[in-house]
């Protein structure tokens, strides 16, 4: 058997080597730190016997796969633990996902594990990171349902392994035996610190309809230091979480008996919201669009026609009877497209009247299971910055650009910190998804893709993401849970336009097919504030700031009476200023405003009642600052018109 | 039998007389301008016969009871022409409402008529127009099963007149016999004009279930002038009706395939609520109230907690589920009191907190048959200026009163024509409708009514027209068609606090109960529009005006760039301002914005290029006027400002 090294060495061996043994064979030092191996391109643990001519790469513990190697095995260590403690708990699923930084394995006890049982479970874990070598053999599917018969995750998991990897890993501790597709560590003396975090519940195959088993959350590294780096580093991911910082800002709440992944915005909220939104429609004035206003739902006809219910009725609401018996049958709108083509339609238009924008802050609706709702940034009802802009064929390059150039700006005025920009194309193979007319489909990408070159613009191609009715172009940014969006989306739509029958009246006296843009300015405004408050990590600014003002008063009645006038001066011209007057200490309140974030501190006392001024500190300074009352008033209500 | 007239001078008769014969008895004139009579009380026909002692009034031709009557006289000769026409079709009933003018009767044939036998139909009520006398008959219920046995209209109603009158009229001319609750003229010279107007479609009962009579509708008068002038309002009710005033204006528009009954405000209703939100919003921020933004579905348990499931079901969609087998099941709102409970139990409240003023402009629906949808007036989804207060029962008083402040202000800023104020109670026997709690509703009402005594108000009592919850205040107006709306409602509610177990920390550490206050500031945007438009004829005053200025420009090229420096200088500031800039005269052009009732137009040509000043021309004026662009900017700036 030939095996053939990294630098282009090749070994010869009489039978069959391990991984270990080809390592040990190499170096002794080698063998000491071979983590796994890679054969033929595929990873594998140090266990995985090589039988035939290959390919053979030695992993060592300077790999970069070292962390996520550990965090398999602290699984594994895991599972083993649970069966020690509970011999009849079926073990299910190890994963590990890097920017989740946990490792999690999921697992089925009768009766189930309380949270104060993890304890015992670290305690187990602990003893077993002691012992010296996991045990491996590789399973085929006899074996597998021979020896897992009792364990129905085990079977179920192993012929999904099987069939996607044409391998099943089987590792063994202790007497434990577990199934996985990771790679596990032989020698456990690599892992050095593992903590065993939460226990949380979790439907078999994250279907609501199946079991509920339970999932252990937990860290694992190579070292303690790297271990608290990571906890460092989760610690303030959850903090600058928008669903952490929305605890003090009480921007947004739920409330079950009015609906799952319905959001209720709070009056700080709905302000933040009002500021966004007069910001944009005062862009939208800028650039010519026309705002309407369309009803929240459409008869399912509507989305027939549409082709909605062909290719997104999986993410649609059921539709529903106006009275029973009646017979017009409506569903919440998943998208607003059929709306503004119903605005279009109301009048017959001339070649002159394009491009013809029509924009609106419109409620769509989205299913969602209740188990992938998360907080304002995936929720069931949204309201997006939506608009669909009718077009001449020759007006679409030149009104791309207008797009852009008008999405762009908005953006710098929120410093929303991009990712990357996409283009999405379709996958000419998926004619379920996409509506099938490949003359369309090339005549749009190729289209769109010029005007992105032109625009000098650096962006990645996706294939198989575009829209089901066009090729699209998508900012996206990323969440501080890593998550990607899209913040902001421009689509071009050739194949509405045909299904409504919209047209205008050409310069030649024809009738004639317009093109549809859709463009979503800021996306929607649940997750383009969820992104605010991550990327401000909760201090908006000025403008947008729920609460402009606090104003703390120090003194008598007519201290308190020079506050109430100072409020209402601010109040008079609209900015949110409020008096703290509750009944606790001076520095407490000033904690308390630096706490929720507010702008700007006024302290007023005898001080500033003689002398007509007032004394500010502004949010994250010490300083503070005195100045007359009117020049205040002018320089807060410049700063705020100046969305600094 | 003895007589006893309206001047207390009583007649002795042998024998039964009928109205006519004690006419004629009493006086020659009389006897010729007798057109109906009232027997203890009940208008009844010339030809009804009084058999014993009774009151008797005799009707004239001087009474305001002779065009009602001649008009139900009309419909009489309509059905009786009818069956002239087509002896087979089966008359129904006659109807005539002295706020529609027109008299109508309803009919079922086969073959269905077409509007184009509206002639012929003219054409025979004109000949039996000139027949001297209309025989009379009282039916009691055995002769009419027998006469009618085969029209189930003239059964249906006969029986329901005979129950509720104790009378049934049956007529007859030409041989054709008429069952009716009206009164018919014996004389016809009386009826001097008759114009069949239109035919419509009309469910039986007006129940979408029923099958489709056909409708007829018909002017009549006592005199040709009378008729001119009936026409003449009619017409100008139906020019300022809102829906044909949209007709120029684009306020709104529907789509059915969108939904029924589900307006899609176009761009120029769109800037009108918008501004209108604007004002109340800035109206609310002066109040101190807090803005929200809520779920438009709840949970069927929600509305089961509130009531609404109970005492609003009909007027409710069905509801509908997320996906296919989930437990979900949700439904349009119909109303938002339990999504600000909602907000209000996000967090613990203690005394110090309330008032708590919770608003929003909230999308809400209701469900109505497609036959009663009316324009913009009656709708099937709205969006309602919403309001519910938090206050304590010793803040109930005052917060009143502040509100009813507000609404005043309001009202008063759109000129709004009040018809009267409505203190609605509840009827304390239906049990149904109300939740049954005695003292919680004399409380709700007696606090109510003591309020509104101190303010010196003055309002109609209107029991059994609360709400299921609680007594209201209504502010009700009047529509070009004569309905009565209500535009602004004030509502105590002491029972949804306790369905949802809403509470507050007092200051002797005890949760209490607020009480919640209903209000709607303005009703819904939809109703509220329409009114606007109606009151103001289309023209709406500079501040709503969708298109506030249209500029006109004459001369070269020059001149149309300055005319676009004049509408840049203009939209930079947000006024509205558009150009003219199609292909045709400036009269035409002149016309054209007095038709769309725009409240500024501006002229510009090389003259106003040269002195850079602009011409101008109010809507409704002659007058053209010379100012400096800089002049007019500030004059039309404060003209909004000012909300004239």
């Amino acid at each position: 058997m030939k095996i053939k090294l990294l630098d282009g060495s090749v070994k010869e061996y009489n039978g069959p080597k391990s991984i270990k043994e080809i390592a040990i064979d190499l170096s002794t030092s080698l063998g000491k730190t071979v983590i796994a191996g890679k054969v033929n391109g595929v990873v594998v643990p140090c266990g995985f016997v090589v039988k035939q001519d290959s390919e053979v790469e030695i992993i060592t513990n300077k790999s970069e796969m070292l962390e996520p190697i550990i965090n398999t095995t602290a699984g594994f260590l895991a599972m083993v633990a649970i069966n020690k403690i509970d011999p009849k708990a079926l073990n299910a699923e190890i994963t590990y996902k890097e920017h989740d930084m946990e490792f999690n394995t999921t697992f089925f006890a009768d009766p189930r594990w309380k949270m104060d049982e993890i304890e015992s479970l670290q305690n187990v874990v602990n003893q077993l990171k002691d012992k010296k070598h996991v045990g491996f053999q590789l399973l085929d599917e006899q074996i597998l349902n021979k020896e897992f018969a009792h364990n129905k995750y085990f079977l179920e998991l192993g012929k999904k392994y099987l069939q996607a990897n044409k391998m099943v890993f089987c590792y063994e501790l202790d007497g434990v035996k577990v199934v996985s597709d990771q790679i596990v560590l032989d020698d456990l003396s690599f892992v050095k610190a593992i903590e065993i975090q939460q226990l949380t519940g979790s439907y078999w195959n994250d279907n609501a309809k199946n079991e509920m088993l339970q999932r252990v959350h937990g860290l694992a590294a190579s070292g303690k230091k790297i271990l608290d780096e990571k906890k460092a580093s989760l610690e303030e991911r959850r903090n600058n979480d928008h669903r952490e910082i929305n605890k003090q800002l009480k921007i947004f709440g739920f409330d079950p008996l009015i609906g799952q992944g319905f959001p209720l915005w709070l009056p700080n909220g709905t302000v933040v919201k009002d500021e966004i939104r007069k910001y944009i429609n005062e862009k939208r004035w800028e650039y010519n669009y026309l705002k309407v206003t369309t009803p929240i739902v459409g008869t399912v006809q509507l989305y027939k026609t549409s082709g909605h219910w062909d290719h997104y009725r999986n993410d649609m609401f059921q539709p529903f009877l106006g009275a029973k018996g009646s017979e017009e049958e409506f569903v919440l709108r998943p998208m607003n497209c059929p709306h503004h083509i119903g605005v279009y339609r109301q009048e017959p238009h001339t070649y002159k009247e394009l491009p013809m924008r029509i924009c609106e802050d419109a409620f769509q609706f989205r299913y969602e299971s209740s188990g992938s709702l998360t907080g304002l940034e995936r929720v069931r009802a949204m309201e997006i910055t939506d608009t669909h802009i009718f077009v001449r064929p020759d007006q679409i390059a030149e009104e791309f650009k207008s797009i852009y150039k008008m999405v762009k700006e908005i953006l710098e005025t929120f410093h929303i910190q991009i990712d990357y920009l996409s283009f999405s194309m379709r996958d000419p193979h998926d004619k379920e998804k996409y509506f099938d007319d490949d003359q369309m489909w090339n005549q749009a990408e190729a289209q769109l893709e010029s005007v992105l070159k032109e625009l000098g613009v650096d962006y990645k191609k996706m294939p198989g993401e575009a829209a089901f009715y066009g090729p699209k172009f998508d900012i996206q940014i990323r969440t501080v849970q890593n998550h990607e969006i899209t913040v902001a989306t421009i689509q071009l739509d050739f194949l509405q336009p045909q299904k409504f029958d919209v047209t205008y009246l050409d310069a030649d006296q024809q009738l004639k097919r317009p093109i549809m843009i859709h463009c979503a300015q800021i996306g929607t405004y649940e997750r383009f504030i969820a992104t605010l408050l991550e990327q401000h990590k909760g201090a908006l600014p000025l403008w947008l700031s729920p609460n402009q003002v606090e104003i703390i008063s120090i003194g008598d009645e007519a201290c308190e009476a020079y506050a109430e006038d100072i409020k209402n001066m601010l109040r008079k011209e609209f900015v949110r200023a409020r008096i703290d007057a509750r009944d606790e200490r001076l520095a407490w309140k000033i904690r308390e405003a630096q706490i929720n974030k507010i702008p700007y501190q006024l302290v007023l006392g005898p001080n500033e009642l003689a002398n007509n001024t007032v004394n500010y500190r502004q949010y994250g300074s010490e300083e503070l600052i005195e100045m007359s009352k009117a020049d205040f008033l002018k320089k807060i209500l410049q700063e705020i018109k100046d969305k600094k």
